[in-house]
């Protein structure tokens, strides 16, 4: 595994709560962990960017990156012609519906959809 | 119970966790909520200023001001001498537990503390 690399300031964060939201708490991330957790296989950048419509190729790029480099996603380079950049959620990521199913079951509770 | 105001693009956003990320997915409205959790009672003004030291006066007013707005927490001025102002939890604020919890759990499990 790569070294992982946190957003600036995350190591003197003292709630842990609060770290998840630096990790995660964006609009993007989330749909991205949405999209991995409901494939359950690997996800190849073309189809992220499929389902993820509205997504610009600079942000998903730089989301994917991020992610990669705090340990939620794994990104593996396949040799083939032409070649494939598959993403998969890690062990850490695969827990994030941990987090994000109670944070979905809260809105639906208590808002309009 | 005074109507209810949401951040600008709420009501169109069609993820459920990405709903509650708007509304909770800030440093100090974090903080916020989990010291009206561990307090389990009404907390002053002075006393969520005195808890959360480095929040600036105008942006706890404002936190408290917008989460009052989702129906997170509830205002209560009390006609004493000199008048008192007590913030509170409202159920679906007190519920908020059940997506933080998970959050400090996944956070604890996978970063240095």
């Amino acid at each position: 595994m790569n070294e992982l690399k946190f957003p600036e300031g995350f190591e003197e964060v003292e709630c842990p709560a609060e770290k998840t939201i630096l990790l995660i708490g964006n609009k993007w991330s989330l749909l991205i962990i949405r999209e991995l957790i409901l494939a359950d296989r690997p996800l190849r950048y073309n189809e992220l960017a499929k389902n993820l419509k509205k997504i610009s190729s600079r942000t998903l790029s730089k989301k994917l990156k991020n992610m990669a480099s705090y340990g939620i996603i794994k990104k593996t380079i396949i040799d083939d012609s032409p070649i494939k950049v598959e993403y998969t959620l890690t062990e850490k990521g695969r827990e994030l519906y941990k987090v994000t199913q109670p944070m979905a079951d809260w809105s639906k509770k208590w808002h309009k959809f």
